[in-house]
């Protein structure tokens, strides 16, 4: 199949060789020069998203942030400036689900179908092909793009219409920002106490509360294993997404603010380029207290 | 062997079956009257704890909070008055980490070894013989009461010296309240954006954001099943252990303050009797929405 992909960052380079692997033609374009790697695997660069569309049947974009989507949808030379009709956008970054569900119906409009497929596993999961996709869009397209999506992702599942993608992975880096967060408070209280974080942590693992981020997160900081994984600066990113969601819905969110400020913490010093993990630091700086092992 | 319990309550009456069904002669004393169940399996009722230690060798106390230890370690006819000397005081109930060195050094000083047991499982917990039990103490006294613990529990760990076990246990409760927390601001952002909650549930179960609390919690909070389990008025008595202990140690935990305030939100509506997975009604009593599903 002739499919397109725009965005061509840590991520989105990794998860579109998965798709010629697979077998399929690529249309690649980026914000500057396609990787040479990628054309000798045969994928065939374009200048602009307006290119890529024109030759592609199934269009993936994968940007930073809403803005850069908005851009490459319907920008100056833009994906909506091309032959849209009867194909399908598929919006891989994480961004806004209110302007995700306004970008959907403009494509729509346009006679082209749309699904919002944000992922989470990071580059490690891209460059293994077992990221989780959570989607948003209609059954007969998901049904669809799901071949394709499966060259790139293990767990993928169809949450419900335009936009319910882009909410599931708001609320999945509310959790992993809050968990991260309940495991330094609770940490840092034990260490603090006297108490060895180690012992504290594995006599936890198997109770009320285990985590996934209480056996990752919170075995790093203990180690102080704080080289990235997901970077502070990105978890900005999405909590801003959920916080600027809320204040456009009216809803309270107190822990997900408490957690940015906590990471601006972070930031102000220097820790901003860290894991997230190291949120904790915030906490320790705050508290002037190390967690010790 | 001669074995005491003081405090039979809704934990420490099982609790204390365990002990007698495991072939121990069992000398108890409550607040009230000793229960006819238990002094029909074997159990003598004794008017003091005084009396208690005189008999027993290791002498177990369940009772609410740190002032009824207190009470039952040095009060009028407490266990300080009886005969101590060579015996092991094991305190399972949920209290001050602080309070419990200070204890624990009065206690040593009578001639007798000290061990903070507390647990959790709750109700269940303890009529199955499963809770987790977090100890701090030294490790010959941990070794002569393990055959004990183990009749009234599964997961048993040696955290550290006296008041580590109590540190363990309010580390836990702040990681079960503040992940009963992030998910409740995941479900209802998710919810208000117009996503199913129960597939996003779903969707979250196997990546980072997975934890028992989602499991079990979010669960509760999508089928709106908020009979107890365990009341918010008990958890609101571990935030306060945690947020007095960390102020005791100028230590800053603001989204364990911020549930604290979120419970206290449920209490003045009405639900403090609840289950502690109804703090998501706080969340959305707040922001005038709730989770549907």
């Amino acid at each position: 199949m002739k499919v397109g992909f725009i965005g061509l960052g840590i991520m989105g380079a990794p998860m579109a060789e998965k798709l010629i692997a697979g077998g399929h033609q690529l249309y690649a374009n980026t914000r500057r020069e396609v990787p040479a790697a990628l054309v000798k695997q045969g994928a065939i660069a374009c200048k602009t998203p307006q290119q890529v569309v024109d030759e592609a049947e199934i269009i993936f974009i994968m940007v930073p942030d809403t803005p850069q989507v908005e851009e490459v949808l319907f920008g100056e030379h833009g994906c909506a400036k091309g032959k849209l009709t009867g194909k399908v956008v598929v919006d891989m970054s994480s961004i806004s689900p209110l302007e995700t569900k306004r970008f959907a119906a403009k494509v729509n409009e346009l006679g082209a179908a749309y699904l919002d497929a944000p992922v989470s596993g990071g580059e490690v999961g891209a460059k293994q092909g077992t990221l989780t996709i959570m989607v948003g869009g209609d059954e007969a397209t998901f049904a669809r793009v799901k071949p394709l999506l499966e060259l790139m992702g293990k767990n993928i599942t169809l949450i419900g219409g335009n936009g319910d993608g882009q909410t599931c992975k708001v609320a999945n880096q509310i959790i992993v920002a809050l968990n991260i967060e309940a495991v330094s408070e609770a940490l840092l209280f034990a260490s603090r106490a006297g108490a060895d974080p180690a012992k504290v942590r594995e006599a936890l693992m198997g109770g009320f509360a285990s985590s996934r981020i209480l056996e990752v997160h919170g075995e790093r900081m203990i180690k102080r294993a704080f080289s990235p994984g997901f970077r502070i600066s990105l978890h900005q990113k999405d909590l801003n997404l959920a916080l600027q969601g809320a204040k456009d819905m009216s809803l309270s969110l107190p822990n997900t603010a408490s957690c940015q400020e906590l990471f601006n913490v972070c930031a102000a010093n220097g820790a901003a380029d860290l894991d997230h993990s190291a949120l904790v630091q915030a906490l320790e700086i705050m508290g002037n207290h190390k967690i010790s092992s």
